[in-house]
């Protein structure tokens, strides 16, 4: 399960991109892809087609209904956007994540890579789930990669030969379902305690707030003792 | 004329991919296509139509009826190929193919890569004339790069010295002095509270507690969030 990135494709609008992209990560031997609803389905004859010999990532592919349970288990998730947004992240290249998640996957850790769908990209509320961000560098004057070719040069810097750079943490890493269920819990007492507030800026409010969590690279214990807090802090409140 | 290297697709067939070529190219900065007789002639509205925004590749793109026309000029030619030929050459990956152009760029050479048709690739005869071959180190069981996929890695690695490389959070970094005053009156509170049971070990979670604000790499608004947060917690109760 652990020995290589899972590949996520959040809401892909053509069959065929989700059989190119299958193609493109099978070329450097990667054959773990998870689907967040696609538009047309799934399985989607268009995408068998196209996938023509890597048939395997396609069959092997899991379907899931939302970002947050396709990355549910993994502790490290990649966002690929085609520009920086404000969500205050890392921004890596494509050849930095993947020597963080060669040593991340290299040390227990589960890695997921996400890509948006082909027009938009992935939602603000999609990479606040994430715990970096990658961006191809390109031509500051013009941006043109579909959704194969993101695919292909992070499988390509995948398989790239290097020696495993940076370090993780010895304390076990949170899953990023346990940080979701301890943004909820803190989300939910601050929305009891008027924290979101005035109410036009709540929305963007709880996104910085999810953003933060995701990023914060927390550790289970972590995790269990930002639970304890909160409960603490709560008791004999009314 | 020198500062770049010179993409040189040879005998094309389908105009869609001679645009997709060039987009590709463009994304990485590179603008000098030349083209050996494609097949349906030149210029072509195939790929005009699927070079949007990359026009500028296609407008400059010379037409050459050879391919020893085509690098005529150059110095140094590397030919793209799928797998390693019986052909005496030095064999290089596309890092170390571009690595290696842009030293000869730097010293006033002119370089090519060229590109062979979809399906059959390069002939024989066509490699001869090169200095090099570049071939992508795929799965053995598995090579599927397309045209425009060929000339994007080889693209992207000629830009990854050439484009901006990712960056590090642009958000200020809390400085320790406010990370402490943020841990101060979390242990305070907690301590308030109650959470620091039982007294035996208690000092022990507060180190624990200190040492995991100190790690998490808070930014400034981070810490003016989690201020406030706290604040509005402790809103009400007594």
């Amino acid at each position: 399960m652990a020995e290589m990135p899972v590949f996520v494709l959040v809401r892909p609008q053509m069959g065929e991109n989700i059989g190119s992209a299958a193609r493109a990560m099978w070329n450097f031997g990667l054959d773990r892809m998870r689907l967040v609803s696609p538009r047309d389905g799934w399985p989607n004859s268009r995408a068998t087609a196209l996938a023509s010999g890597a048939g395997r990532v396609l069959d092997g592919a899991e379907l899931h209904e939302s970002v947050a349970e396709a990355v549910g288990d993994c502790t490290t998730v990649y966002a690929t956007t085609a520009r920086s947004r404000d969500l205050t992240k890392p921004v890596l290249t494509p050849a930095e994540a993947m020597a963080d998640a060669r040593a991340r996957v290299a040390s227990g850790e589960r890695v997921a890579v996400m890509f948006g769908p082909e027009r938009a990209g992935l939602e603000n509320e999609d990479v606040a789930r994430a715990t970096h961000i990658i961006t191809v560098p390109v031509n500051p004057e013009f941006f043109s990669l579909n959704l194969a070719q993101a695919v292909l040069l992070n499988a390509y810097e995948w398989g790239r030969e290097e020696m495993p750079q940076g370090q993780s943490l010895d304390a076990p890493a949170a899953s990023v379902i346990e940080v979701e269920k301890l943004a909820d819990r803190y989300e939910q007492s601050l929305e009891d305690a008027g924290f979101f507030f005035p109410p036009e800026k709540a929305q963007g409010m709880k996104v910085v707030l999810r953003n933060m969590w995701s990023r914060l690279g927390l550790t289970r214990g972590d995790v269990q003792m930002l639970h304890g807090a909160l409960k603490q802090l709560m008791r004999g409140k009314s």
